[in-house]
C-alpha cells in the first residue's frame, strides 16, 4: 500500500506556540477534558531568560488550576520596592523602599520571579499528567476558515483547516498533516503567523518613529516611548544593599532596574543609549553593537558608588526595541483567536508581558470549553475580545505611562523638567492595582450583570473574587474562599444566608433552597451538563461557628458536608471572621455567581431568582 | 563456577522493619547520605488502616525533611475536639467544643489524620527519589554482635552480623545473605525480633492480668489498663454533626471515639466489654467472635438519638487489646537500636503511637550520621536511649491516666464514682502539650547544656526551637523560622545579635565574629567535616528592617544574603515581630545552638563561647 501523502485529522481545539498564552489554554483545556493538541515550531522548550515576573493575581489563577504551589517553591519572591536616585557626591543613594505590591485586596503580597523556562515546565508536566504533550517542531503552512455561515455558527463543526509541517520527518517521508478544528487558538507570539495569516492589523506607536528619528533628528523624538533596553541574567557579586529587591535606579549615569529572581539569580534593566545598539539605517537592534560585558559596563556607570560584577557567565542577555500594540481584533468569528504578545505588545519594565497572556487564555478557555460541550451559545466567545482587548488597551495606556515615567531623567538642578522620586513613588502606588493584576475589570456583557451590585458592595461584579478566609461548619477548618473556586469550568453560586440564628432567616433560606429547587429555576434549566457538572453550590453563614451545625441547613445547599462555611475566626481566632462586612453582604442573604475563572459574573438577592435565570440566559442554552 | 550459597556484603546501618520508626530511619539517613539498606518481611507495603494520626509537632518534623507538602495536601485536618454525654432522655448531647490542639507554641494548630499507607508512601516515594528502596519480603534470621571491645569502640568496624532470608527467591535457589553492618535498627514492631534476639524485657502491665480477671473475676481488676477496643474505618452515612470532628462520646451504652479522615472516611473508636471480644481462657483478642457490623452496632448504641451507619464497605477493622510496655533498654552496646512499637507499646486513643515511633529515630539517625562520619564519639548514640526511653515512660504514664479517664463510665445519677464532663475536658487541655509532642523536654545530657537558660529564657533548652515568624534584611520576606532549621544533619548557630543600632552593639558584635573566627572557638575546633557541613549560621537582629542593610553585619555572620534575619513585621504588618520578646532574648546578644533535630541543645551569651565548645567537646572530636 502507497504511503499517503498527507495524514488527516480532527480536533477540538488546536493550538498554535506553546509560549505562555499557549500553555496556559492547552492546560487548561487539557484539564477540562477537551480534546486538545497543542504544536510549536521551536524544537526545544525555552531554557532561560524571557519573562520572568508573576503578578499576585496571576499567582491565583495558577492556584486556581492547582499549580501555585510549585511556582512558590522554586520561584522568589520580591516583597519590596527600592528607589535609588541621584546622591549630592555624584552616585547614587537608597531614598526610599516600599511595599512591591500596592493593591488592597491581593491574596499574595508579592510578585513571584523565576526564568520563563521554569514556568513553563510547570505546564508542561502538568500536561504530561494529564496526557498531552506539545508536538514540536511543529510549523503551520496555510489556516483557512470556512465560508458557510451554517458551519461558522455551529460549534460541532470542524471550520477550520490547519496544515501543519512535521519538521523532525526524516526528508523523503510524508510530513504532512491537514487538521480540521473546530476552533484555533494562536499564541504564537509578536510575530504571530496566524495573525498574519488572517491580516490583522497591530494599532499603536511604530518602531518606525524611532528610526525616523534616528536618522534625521530634526524629526522629533517627542512621543517616541519605543525605549531601548539591556536585560542581564546573571549571579550578581556586589556590595549593593538591595540586590534582592526590586530597585528602580535613576542615577545622572543612566537608569537601571534590578529584579531579583529564583537562586542568586539577579535580572538587570539597562536603559541603553539610542546610538548604542540600534542599527541606524532599519531603527532595529543590532545585537553585534552591544554583548552583555558592555551592557553591564552601562549598568556599572548607574550603580556607582556600589559595585557589580558576574560572578560566572552572563546566564542570559538581550536587547529589544518594542512599542506599544494592540491588534485591532482578537478573533476572526469566534473559530480562531489570537492571544498574548500574538495581540498584544508593550515593554517589560512593569513585568506584565507574560502575565497578561497566560490572563488571556485564561479567560477564553473556559468559555471555549462551555461552547464545545453544548452548554453555551457559541455567542459567548465574543466576550473574550471585548474582555482582554479591552484590558490590553488599558494596559497599553498604563505601560506608555510608566515607561515613560521610567525612562526620564531624574530632577537635577540642570533637569528642572526631569521626573522628582515622588512622583515616581506616587506613579508606582498609584499604578499598583493594575500591575498586581488586581484591578482587571471586565465591563457588563453577557457575562456581566450589573443590576444588583448594592446587595455585596465591594464584591465588584467583573472583577476577580475577593479573597477571604471563612471556616468550615463541619470541622472548624479554615480556607480561603479563593481554594473553594478551582478552574474546573463550573459557576460557583455563593449562597450568603445571613445569620441562620436570625429569627426570619432559617424561613427564608428554606425558601429559598425551595425556590431553587424549582424547574423553572436557573440549576435545572441551564444544566445541560448535569447540575453538578456546570454548578458548584457554597453556602456561607454570618453566624459563629459554635453555634450552630452543618446539618442546620436545607440539603439543597449542603451537597457535601465540606459546602457549609461560616464567617469566623478558626478555633484559635487567629484567621478568618469579617467577610460578610468586607465584601458588603446585604444581611438578609445574597447569591453571588462566581464564574469559572473566578470573576464575579452576577450578584443577586434571594427574592431575585429570575435575574440569575437571565444571566444565566444571557448565553447558555436551556436543558 | 559454582553458585555461593550465601551472599555476604556490607553496610553502614541496616534497618529491620519498614514501618513508621524504620521509614523514620532510613529515609533521614539517605538524605544524610549514610549508606544504609532497610528490609520488611511483610510482602507488600499497608494499604489501609493501623494507626493514622499526624501531632503537630510531627507535622514540624515532616517540615524539616521537606515532606510537610504532601502530608498537609492529603491529610484530614483535626481543629476541633467535640464532647457528647449522656442526656437526660437517655441519649447523647453534645456538652462542648474546643480547639482539638492546646499547646501555645504549637506552629501547627490541629492534628493531621491519613491512614498509614499513605504516610508510609510519603517516605517511600521520597526514599525512591533518593535511591533507596524497601528490600521486601525479607526476612533477619539471625543477629550477632562482636564481643570484641576494641570493634565495638570504633564505630568504622562492621561490629553486627545480621543473616538476610530472602523469601522471594525461588526454591533451590541461594536466598540468604550474611549482613555486615556497622549498626542495625529494629523498627520491627511490638512482637520485635530484634529485641527479642537481645532477651529485652518489656517492662510494664500484662495483657495476663487482664485474662487473669478474666478467668477469676476475684481477681481484681482494678490496675488493669488493658481496654478492649473495636476500629473501624468507613464512609459514614449520618445526621450526627460533629462527624468531621474529634468526637469524644460517653454514653451510658457505652463509650466511642470519632476520628474523621482523609475524604469522607471517618474512624471509630468502639470501647467493647470484655467477653465481646476476648478468649477467656488466653486473654488475647478473638477476632471471630466480634466482626464489623457488631462493632457498628455497638457503636450505634452510643450514638443516639444520632443514626450511623456505613455507605460502602467497612475498609478496615480491626480489635486489640493492648497494654502499657517500654522496654527495659533501647540498644545494645550502641551498636543494636531498637524503636517505635518495638520498645513502646500504649493503647492509641490519644494517636501516640506513631509520632512516637517516628519521633525515636528522627532522634537517633542524625547521631548515627555524625558518629559514622567520624565526627562524634560512638558515646553520643547514648543519649538516644536516655532521651526516647524517659519520653516513652512519660508517654506509658499520660497513656494510661488518659486510656482509664476515657475508658471510665461518665459520672450519672447511680454512677457517682464517674467521670464528670469537666474532668474530662480539663485533663484533654492538661495533657495538651502532651497530646500535640509540643511539650517533648528531653534532659541535660551531652548533647542539652542548661547552664545559660536565662540568656534565652523562653527558648527552653532540651525542647524544641519555638517557631515564629522574622523577615529575611535582603528582602523582607518573611519566613518561619523553623524553615530556616531543616534536619540537613548541621548544628544551626543562630546569633541573635541584639539591636544593631544601639550605640555598643556594633562592637560586640563586630568582636564576636571575630572571637568565633579564633582556631580554637568551636566553629573551627569542631568542623573535622568542614565549617560549613557541620554548622549553618543565622543572624537575627532585634533592629527594624527598614533602619539596617544585611550588609552591615560581618562576613561571618552572613555566609549567604539569605542569612540575615530582623524581628520585624513584614513590609505589610501581617506577620513577624516580637520574636526577642517571645524568645525572651537577652538584648545584649545571644547564641543558640539548634541540634540537627530542632531541639534546643545549648544557649550562651556571647562572652562565653568556651562553654560552647565545651559543649561540643563533650560528644565532638576536635579537628
Amino acid at each position: 500500500m502507497p504511503i499517503p501523502l498527507t495524514k488527516e485529522s480532527d480536533v477540538d481545539v488546536l493550538v498554535i506556540g506553546a509560549g505562555p498564552a499557549g500553555l496556559m489554554c492547552a492546560h487548561a483545556l487539557a484539564k477540562a477534558g477537551v480534546d486538545v493538541r497543542i504544536v510549536d515550531q521551536r524544537p526545544k522548550k525555552v531554557a532561560a531568560g524571557q519573562a520572568d515576573g508573576i503578578q499576585p493575581r496571576t499567582i491565583e489563577v495558577f492556584q486556581s488550576y492547582g499549580l501555585a504551589d510549585r511556582l512558590l517553591r522554586e520561584g522568589n519572591q520580591m516583597h519590596t520596592a527600592a528607589f535609588y536616585n541621584p546622591s549630592i557626591d555624584g552616585g547614587i543613594e537608597c531614598t526610599g523602599r516600599a511595599p512591591d505590591i500596592n493593591a488592597p485586596n491581593a491574596r499574595y503580597l508579592f510578585e513571584v520571579t523565576l526564568h520563563q523556562g521554569a514556568i513553563e515546565a510547570i505546564f508542561l508536566d502538568s500536561m504530561t499528567s494529564l496526557g498531552i504533550e506539545v508536538e514540536r517542531p511543529v510549523m503551520p503552512t496555510s489556516i483557512e476558515l470556512s465560508q458557510d455561515d451554517a458551519i461558522l455558527k455551529d460549534p460541532s463543526m470542524h471550520a477550520v483547516k490547519v496544515v501543519l509541517k512535521h519538521l523532525d520527518v526524516p526528508e523523503g517521508k510524508p510530513n504532512t498533516e491537514i487538521v480540521h478544528a473546530k476552533f484555533v487558538v494562536g499564541g504564537d507570539g509578536a510575530h504571530s503567523w496566524v495573525r498574519k495569516s488572517f491580516d490583522i492589523a497591530m494599532e499603536g506607536e511604530q518602531t518606525g518613529a524611532l528610526a525616523r528619528h534616528l536618522t534625521n533628528p530634526t524629526h522629533s523624538r517627542q512621543n517616541v516611548t519605543d525605549y531601548i533596553w539591556g536585560v542581564v541574567d546573571m549571579i550578581p557579586e556586589t556590595d549593593f544593599p538591595d540586590i534582592r529587591n526590586r530597585c528602580a535606579i535613576h542615577s545622572n549615569n543612566g537608569s537601571c532596574m534590578v529584579i531579583p529572581r529564583e537562586g542568586d539569580t539577579v535580572r538587570l534593566y539597562i536603559q541603553l543609549a539610542d546610538t548604542d545598539a540600534v542599527d541606524v539605517q532599519t531603527g532595529r537592534v543590532d545585537k553585534n553593537k552591544m554583548g552583555p560585558q558592555r551592557l553591564l559596563e552601562v549598568a556599572r556607570k548607574s550603580f556607582h558608588p556600589y559595585s557589580i560584577s558576574t560572578l560566572h557567565d552572563v546566564q542570559w542577555w538581550t536587547i529589544y526595541i518594542i512599542g506599544q500594540r494592540v491588534a485591532s481584533r482578537f478573533s476572526v468569528r469566534e473559530r480562531v483567536f489570537i492571544a498574548g504578545d500574538a495581540c498584544h505588545t508593550h515593554s517589560p519594565k512593569a513585568g506584565q508581558g507574560m502575565n497578561a497572556s497566560m490572563n488571556d487564555t485564561h479567560n477564553l478557555a473556559w468559555k471555549l470549553a462551555h461552547v464545545l460541550r453544548g452548554w453555551s451559545n457559541i455567542s459567548l466567545l465574543q466576550t473574550y475580545e471585548f474582555e482582554r482587548r479591552k484590558y490590553a488597551q488599558d494596559l497599553i495606556d498604563f505601560d506608555r505611562k510608566f515607561a515613560a515615567l521610567f525612562s526620564g531623567k531624574p530632577r537635577t538642578e540642570s533637569h528642572q523638567d526631569g521626573v522628582t522620586h515622588e512622583e515616581f513613588l506616587e506613579a508606582f502606588q498609584t499604578f499598583g492595582l493594575f500591575m498586581s493584576g488586581i484591578g482587571v475589570h471586565y465591563l457588563p456583557s453577557a457575562v456581566v450583570h450589573t443590576q444588583h451590585q448594592a446587595y455585596a458592595s465591594n464584591l465588584i461584579i467583573g472583577e476577580r473574587m475577593v479573597p477571604h478566609v471563612f471556616v468550615r461548619a463541619a470541622d472548624a477548618r479554615p480556607y480561603e474562599i479563593q481554594d473553594l473556586l478551582p478552574a474546573d469550568t463550573r459557576f460557583k453560586i455563593l449562597v450568603f444566608t445571613g445569620d441562620i440564628r436570625d429569627k426570619l432567616q432559617p424561613d427564608r433560606v428554606t425558601k429559598l433552597a425551595a425556590d431553587m429547587e424549582q424547574p423553572n429555576a436557573f440549576l435545572k434549566r441551564f444544566s445541560k451538563g448535569g447540575i453538578d457538572s456546570v454548578f458548584d453550590i457554597l453556602c456561607i453563614n454570618a453566624g459563629k461557628k459554635g453555634s450552630l451545625n452543618y446539618t442546620d441547613f436545607p440539603a439543597l445547599l449542603r451537597p457535601h458536608w465540606s459546602k457549609v462555611l461560616v464567617d469566623d475566626t478558626d478555633m484559635y481566632g487567629r484567621v478568618g471572621g469579617g467577610g460578610y462586612e468586607k465584601y458588603g453582604i446585604d444581611l438578609r442573604g445574597v447569591i453571588v455567581v462566581v464564574r469559572p475563572d473566578g470573576f464575579v459574573g452576577m450578584v443577586a438577592p434571594f427574592e431575585e431568582l429570575e435575574d440569575i435565570a437571565s444571566y444565566f440566559a444571557s448565553f447558555m442554552h436551556a436543558s
